[in-house]
């Protein structure tokens, strides 16, 4: 590449959000300048052992950080901001966002003690900033979080529309419609939009995700039935979800109790940043629920997705500190499974059921909308756009897959259709797209306070361990290869000792007898000694009893 | 509990399949004699790590072994007969059940050497078979595996009627509807039902489950409109299913391959017993495909649950033996993602689509019916009975739940339904449902050939294990409780060693701090050693990293 060529064209490399969900994250280059557009976390799957988070690989943006002009974030999901703690503690660049996403990223900032060091900058939806050399314009749009923006981003070849979450909500929470004459403005201008990078998510759902004024009804209904307590679980930053409880709270007389962390704390930066209105006297301490009658009460909580140790989940298992679920308590649990956590959300419902909780949920009742746009709202922002480009984001690979088809249907033609890989500069020219390079990119695995440490072969062996335990075989030997004491064997996730002496005792006859092999031939290496052991048990313990431990030995020379 | 009031009274005990889905079996017993209803597995869940299986607790039969007059079996699925080969080794007693039924057991039993001494007896679907002192009517109904049955066992008291698995299907694919006749007049007769024993797992549906009919228009579409070749994967138990496939195939002039070591063996046992047509001249073997042109293609397949080593996954991964994944296939996924499999299959169906095929799968159209009865049929179900008393099965608790309020509705008193408990004794009388019992029960956990040696201790431990591994510190003193050599401090599964020298150098050396104390103040007590090297890392390494190992101290005396 050289620089003649770079400034003509205009490059988006993405360093993750395509062929997964979560960790979005693109890098829009113009000639020398970057741009960073949002930089979220990936949820580990299960095979990710012991695993907290998956970030980003940052090697490319930090090798060219003095090239950054800024970080425009579109709003405030883990999956959109949650890379940022540690992204920064690498480079040091502007980032512009809306109120509330700024208030949620700050709150984090605070906890990696970076707060001090960063310059964060509040935009307005609906205006026009400039960040570096770039013009950047923040749309509204809807999405379960409020204060949600696309960008359009202002290039030599014509802006680029980066739609990352978004649906079109007709009748918002907050009366505000997506600004649906930005995009047709956008579409209509005589340079044209260069390309659409649109949201994915919900491609594979026909007509329209329904309005968020549905769940109000189906909250209002489900209060008005309601004799005792309302206990509501949702996603602590879907405030315009919370909002509706706090109203339907207000109007059926009850106050109001918050419990779990991130409920706390995305209450306390709403309604300080105004984001949501809850009358002070509403407001009553878990502790003080059981002074007020039951049918004064209502409870918004953590734990719609059955985690652990989230509030919803310990109500459930009867060891939170200040509730217990009795006969009579309404519960709602307003949010959908996420991929991986239906077995969790199931059996914290079958536990509130035991409990005598009556449990309304999404698979039998309308306690929940989707944030995404669905295949006609994708539609309709592909012909108000009407982009030359389009790089459909926010997806695996089959929505991926599927949203080029729509697009194609809309009319886009297929060359004109980039379906991008992790790592993929994509490179917008006058007359086509293609692939310009491959950058670093991939998943950095965060373990505690560990960024990268645990890599595959850690994981493997955490999987094999989980599997099958381990058989650690220790032997101390003189420096003439005498045996002095052992072997010893020592299990760990293997059998029940107590039920298992006599393999345990068979397979230390059968160390003993290969090392005294070892000893008569006169062998000391100790890698030699080790495989003898690692031999002497792998096969007898798979025959005896079907099992692959890992196999452990340890040689001490005295 | 005397004899005398046990001959007046009929019990049914359970031993699995209620607040859980898997393992069903219950226990009939009328004074003496004891009757066994179907013996089924469960699938480990997610934190059940390395278990492969789990059946129910078997010691309550055993222990009445004497008693068991026989072994009834309502349908073949793992569910329902997984467990038998484990209870066989323990017990012996005749076992009935239809012809694909025992077609299906045969082949476990002599997987296990255990085909010899079982006596196995066949018995038609509205057949009355005598089971010892039993009376058993097997009563056809549908379900998702032919030759499913439900049972009606007389008692002194009446007929219990239990119907775990069905659904009722107005237009099968044998043509053989459910046997309304025999539940209606079974209702209608002077002495009546006394227990219904019904399926819960579709309870939340509305409506009627779809005929397994619709399924094969929508198969007839999809070979109509396929250009190359077919691959379908099903259950290879839903043998219905095959043959829909194998008859729109017949029709487009497709040959047919199967792959996957159950499809393979199903299919065998199904065409031998007459439960599946297939022309011999269709079939070819799947490492010819390749010789047919693939519009004359189709592959019938395992992995429709994105199991690791199932056909369809190596397909999906590249690393199938014989087929190859390409542009233009068709593969048509034809089953729902069991709660918890639902990641596995979206990583198939993904990894499909990156291959260039065309993936049809239930999200997006009609390839798959479920096996079990919706709202609707339960309804009917009930009416048709009339029992005087209700059980809700084969559910999770909540299923159960809903399926009590359901028969409620209908009509039965709220007093005469009974929401069971694994290990409940449930005791029906001329003029109540109660508790009699509880019996030991439980989950017996199978890895590899051990059967329950395996449990909480070992689990905890292989959790673990699987998040933060292990840290093993080794040190050989003599016998004054001198250090000789060591400490040395081996991990596995914590972090790449070459990344975190300085930890386990420091960690090292606090452990030499600790054990240098220990010497100076004659400290030679093992346990009192181990316990100071486990302090000395725990809250070091927690601090340092925020992880939390396994600490495991071996100290070896020379």
């Amino acid at each position: 590449m050289n620089d003649k060529n770079k400034i003509k064209n205009v490059t988006m490399t993405t360093l993750g959000g395509v062929g997964e969900i979560g960790k979005n994250m693109w890098v829009l280059e113009i000639g020398e300048e970057m741009l960073i557009i949002d930089s979220g976390v990936k949820f580990p799957e299960n095979d990710l052992l012991g695993i907290d988070l998956v970030i980003p690989d940052f090697d490319y943006v930090i090798e060219n950080k003095d090239r950054i002009n800024g970080i425009v974030l579109t709003h405030g999901h883990e999956d959109h901001i949650g890379g940022l703690p540690y992204l920064l503690k690498e480079i040091n660049a502007p980032i512009y966002g809306t109120k509330l996403t700024l208030g949620l990223l700050e709150g984090k900032l605070k906890e990696h003690r970076l707060l001090n060091d960063c310059r964060l900058k509040i935009v307005h939806a609906g205006s026009e900033v400039q960040v570096g050399n770039f013009t950047v314009e923040f749309i509204k749009v809807n999405h379960s979080i409020a204060d949600t923006c696309a960008l359009a981003i202002h290039t030599p070849l014509g802006p680029i529309v980066y739609a990352s979450d978004f649906k079109f909500d007709q009748t918002p929470i907050d009366g505000e419609v997506a600004d649906f004459h930005k995009f047709a403005e956008l579409g209509d201008s005589p340079e044209g939009v260069l390309a659409l990078f649109s949201d994915s998510t919900n491609v594979e759902r026909d007509g329209y995700t329904l309005s968020e004024k549905v769940v109000g009804e189906t909250v209002d209904e489900i209060f008005r039935a309601a004799k005792e307590r309302v206990i509501v679980a949702t996603f602590a930053s879907n405030i315009h979800r919370v909002q509706q409880v706090v109203d339907a709270a207000f109007k059926y007389n009850r106050k109001v109790a918050f419990t779990g962390r991130s409920m706390l704390n995305n209450v306390d930066i709403a309604r300080r940043l105004g984001y949501l209105q809850v009358p002070e006297d509403m407001i009553v301490d878990i502790r003080d629920c059981s002074n007020l009658p039951d049918n004064e009460v209502t409870l918004l909580t953590t734990g719609s997705q059955g985690e652990p140790m989230a509030a919803l989940t310990r109500m459930a298992r009867g060891d939170h500190y200040h509730i217990n679920i009795k006969e009579g308590d309404t519960v709602m649990i307003s949010a959908s499974a996420i991929p991986g956590n239906e077995k969790y959300v199931g059996e914290t419902i079958n536990k509130l059921f035991r409990r005598g909780a009556n449990v309304i949920y999404e698979d039998v009742s309308g306690v929940h909308v989707s944030g995404h746009a669905s295949k006609e709202e994708l539609k309709l922002m592909l012909n108000l756009v009407k982009p030359k480009y389009f790089v459909p984001v926010h997806g695996e690979y089959r929505h991926l897959y599927k949203h080029a088809n729509l697009a194609e249907k809309v009319g886009v033609p297929r060359d004109n259709i980039y379906i991008a890989d992790v790592g993929d500069t994509i490179n917008f020219a006058e007359d086509k797209v293609s692939k310009l390079d491959n950058v670093k990119s991939g998943d950095v695995l965060i373990d505690g306070l560990g960024i990268g440490d645990v890599g595959n072969i850690v994981l493997r062996d955490r999987k094999m361990l989980s599997e099958d335990g381990i058989i650690i075989v220790v032997v101390t030997i003189d420096k003439n290869g005498n045996i002095l004491v052992g072997p010893d064997i020592i299990t760990r996730g293997f059998v029940y000792i107590r039920e298992s002496e006599e393999l345990i005792e068979a397979a230390t006859q059968r160390v003993e007898d290969a090392l005294k092999e070892c000893e008569e031939n006169n062998v000391t290496e100790w890698s030699v000694l080790k495989n003898t052991i690692r031999n002497s048990l792998n096969n007898y313990i798979y025959q005896k009893i079907k099992r692959n431990p890992m196999i452990l030995p340890v040689i001490m020379e005295v």
